[in-house]
């Protein structure tokens, strides 16, 4: 739902008459045929993997026949990719690239996004979406590894451009390295996810959290007045 | 090679005689046998994961029968927890809990610990043989998630009880939670881990433990004395 879904938008608004009307529906349905098979297939590889994901369970779960698949898409791989573009990377920017892009003091937004970190069991249980797939198709398949690595290399920008603009403006110690940091931020969400999810535990996330909060907390330059309330440790 | 393997040297050196040799020496050979296939479904597992990995493979790698691996191990299950108890397990132990068996400055030893983490490339592109295997299984399968968890375990808790030790001899800070800051730790270790294996780049790696050694060294007890020679951060 990128630019295809906004092509849809305007072609519905431009030629919804008579003819125009059937084609643009004929098209509706086929892009909608094409999201809910894109959506299941991140369903079925966030279960199973991408290797053992199963086709036949994504076209049960779409009532999709076979050669509607292969209309939308060449390969099993091909809707792999779909997934990683449409569903993961979106997913990261949503909780990592947005969030901080804000006037808020740096420290206090990253904080915020490490707190929205989901702990429901389900999603602790089955890990995160981008490191399962990174960790499973990395050395496998250059493909995969490159679109993933696009959404954590987008995620470590955010974070190290927020730093960068907390030391600019006095809130963040000048000896943080930004790049570093952010590295380092995200290996420990998803190192605490891994160790989570090897705990099938949400209380092991949530102390992750804590954790990584106080480390964040131990960013900010001595003499900026934290807003206390906001950010205990405990 | 546990209880087994003295077994088979105790009895080889008190029957070593006619009818007996032939006996130790069959015992022998299927020991070897049980050995290579454990050997080869751990380099296979690495490879391919547990889900994916090729019984045919490993077959063909030892040059073992059908018939002379169901004799060891009753399911692709049984040859799989063997290679986490008997490979991964004492690997983990080998890398994170003997090496902290030691009377030297507790953040020395744990920086020790961390610049041995391997950064060839092979192993980087690979991944950490434990993490692989509890992010494949540990949603899927409460028989290797247990058994992974107390590989885990037991790196936890080596670490958590060097710190504790520094902190009872005052080179560690007080505020340091032990149990906290061993989770962490292994979180760092790991999620590098993830983000080198996506990069498949040692650089990844190398840039995660020299961050890791500099929060260790930020763990020291402001009136502990580091020998500086020993842990530059560069």
């Amino acid at each position: 739902m990128t630019l295809l879904g906004l092509t849809y938008i305007l072609v519905g608004m431009l030629v919804a008459h008579k003819n125009g009307k059937r084609k643009v529906s004929r098209f509706r349905d086929a892009e909608r045929t094409r999201e809910r098979l894109v959506q299941a297939a991140a369903r079925e590889i966030y279960r199973a993997g991408f290797q053992s994901a199963s086709l036949e369970t994504i076209l049960a779960a779409t009532g999709v026949t076979k050669g509607a698949l292969y209309y939308h898409f060449d390969s099993k791989e091909a809707l792999g990719y779909a997934v990683v573009d449409e569903v993961i990377g979106p997913d990261v920017r949503l909780a990592w690239v947005r969030p901080l892009l804000t006037d808020k003091d740096p420290i206090d937004a990253l904080i915020g996004a490490v707190r929205n970190i989901p702990v429901q069991p389900v999603i602790v249980r089955g890990g995160c979406a981008l490191n399962n797939l990174a960790q499973e198709m990395s050395p496998l398949h250059a493909g995969f590894r490159k679109r993933l690595e696009t959404a954590f290399n987008a995620w470590r920008e955010a974070v190290a451009s927020i730093l960068r603009r907390g030391q600019a403006e006095g809130s963040v110690r000048r000896d943080v390295k930004p790049d570093d940091a952010a590295g380092l931020l995200i290996a420990m969400v998803e190192g605490y996810g891994s160790l989570a999810k090897n705990a099938q535990d949400p209380k092991v996330m949530k102390a992750g959290i804590r954790n990584i909060v106080g480390w964040l907390e131990s960013l900010r330059s001595l003499h900026s007045l934290p807003s206390r309330g906001n950010h205990k440790r405990g």
